[in-house]
């Protein structure tokens, strides 16, 4: 019944078979190789392209993944056909991937029952298992979210980009604003169980010290890759008591890997290396479980 | 030449009127008037129903209004046929209601590049005139939104749903967390001229701090109406030194004035009452300019 298991119940089943690796679908189209760009350019063609060259990605990377993520800038980026580009590409992952959950990597957050639509849009109409979501409203405001229970609800923690320090290390009761999202994350609100945290792969550091706070919370870490991310201090940082625990995202790493008509071998390959690299760097061949 | 002016000059001749309502056209569906909503509820009809609406709203409104504050959730949960109807009820607005600025009640925010997505969706594909955006991010990553010199990029500071305070009142250096990126916004991130900021009217002191730290940047300020917000309040702690500055909004006190097939002229009813209780509270009956 892997219709009804729940977000975290499926990590667990990938995590159990040593996948960690999280494929970013950050499929712009500018980027995308000429053998999937149609000659006219038209918005239905654009949009048919993007969908071709995501199940391609999805087809040929399906077997090392524990999740998939698109972000829904790239694909809102084209409007009404965008969207049904996102729903059809989820659609795809469901069929070709039971079991692999997918992240909608939207960085939504707004008031209480506003928020009942976003709720709506992510896991209903585009059927995704986990959402990305902003902390600064407080729990309270989360609420629709947060009783999905059935699905991840993932907070920006400490965040990959540059200038992420700006507020997230601004100093509160001698702990930086980040860790207050943490520890508020791993107690209060995850009654439900199904709460994870983000935190980028280029701040080792600060993942470390997450780790420290949230037990066997699941942390989605984007930033290897194309961010420039160290993988082994990732892991080393990032990894639970089960030697888990970790989403490791690559976006652009391993979509663009090649900008040729080998683009989904080489993501496949990418998508290899960096599974077996992360299983080298938890210290076992096999899984503990 | 209307088209080209900016978010900000926009504003600033509503503000020279003497307007500073914003509708917000949080048009849920299940709570449109039975007028308004098709029988057989297909989703065609559902997006219909909404865009008539919208229309009726804004025909009946756009006399006293500064602003139309559309919320993207209540679009995307009717997925690509509700950002459609976004798109047609803010072209709409900008058919009847030259000059009038729209502002995406999108609440995004995520990396650096990525935000180019939304940047072209709300300006670009959605024609909006102005964003609202998460602070949690820094202002490195919302670089793509603020150089955008035309459109107005509005920062929630300190939003009005009642569990706010979580990260906004935290303390940082004898500040809570909201005065810091008030702080902020109104100097490093406003080189262009076009940062806004999001103060609740449920919490009048907080934007008397606000007002003080900010001169004259304008305020969006949610929560009168069915939040519950005071408005003499609001409009004594939220006008710059020229009794202005400030959008103040009312969506559902608004736009569900009425479930009858009298919602229009109710709305109507209800922004007049609006307006003319925030330039009695202005301590004016005409502009000043």
């Amino acid at each position: 019944m892997i219709e009804h298991s729940t977000f975290y119940d499926k990590l667990q089943l990938q995590w159990q078979q040593g996948k960690f690796v999280c494929v970013g679908l950050d499929s712009e189209y500018s980027r995308l190789p000429e053998s999937v760009r149609r000659p006219r350019g038209h918005r239905r063609d654009i949009s048919q392209s993007i969908l071709r060259f995501n199940a391609e990605i999805v087809d040929a990377t399906k077997k090392y993944v524990c999740a998939y993520k698109p972000n829904t800038a790239f694909y809102e980026a084209h409007g009404e056909l965008g969207l049904r580009t996102l729903r059809e590409t989820i659609r795809h992952i469901h069929a070709v991937a039971a079991g692999v959950p997918v992240i909608l990597d939207a960085k939504r957050a707004d008031i209480g029952n506003t928020n009942k639509g976003y709720v709506h849009m992510a896991f209903d109409l585009l059927e995704a298992d986990a959402i990305t979501v902003h902390p600064y409203l407080g729990r309270e405001s989360l609420e629709p979210f947060l009783e999905r229970a059935d699905k991840g609800i993932i907070v920006l923690c400490r965040t990959s980009n540059q200038g992420a320090g700006e507020f997230q290390d601004l100093v509160v009761d001698a702990d930086p604003l980040y860790i207050n999202v943490a520890k508020r994350v791993a107690s209060g609100w995850n009654s439900n169980g199904n709460c994870a945290l983000v935190v980028g792969a280029t701040y080792p550091e600060e993942l470390r010290r997450v780790r420290e706070l949230v037990a066997d919370m699941p942390i989605l870490i984007p930033g290897v890759g194309a961010q420039g991310g160290d993988l082994e201090r990732t892991v080393s940082a990032g990894k639970d008591s089960n030697d888990a625990g970790m989403i490791i995202n690559s976006s652009r790493g391993i979509i663009f890997a090649s900008s040729g008509a080998d683009f989904a071998q080489a993501a496949y390959e990418e998508t290899r290396r960096l599974h077996t690299l992360i299983n080298e760097y938890r210290g076992r061949k096999e899984p503990k479980y």
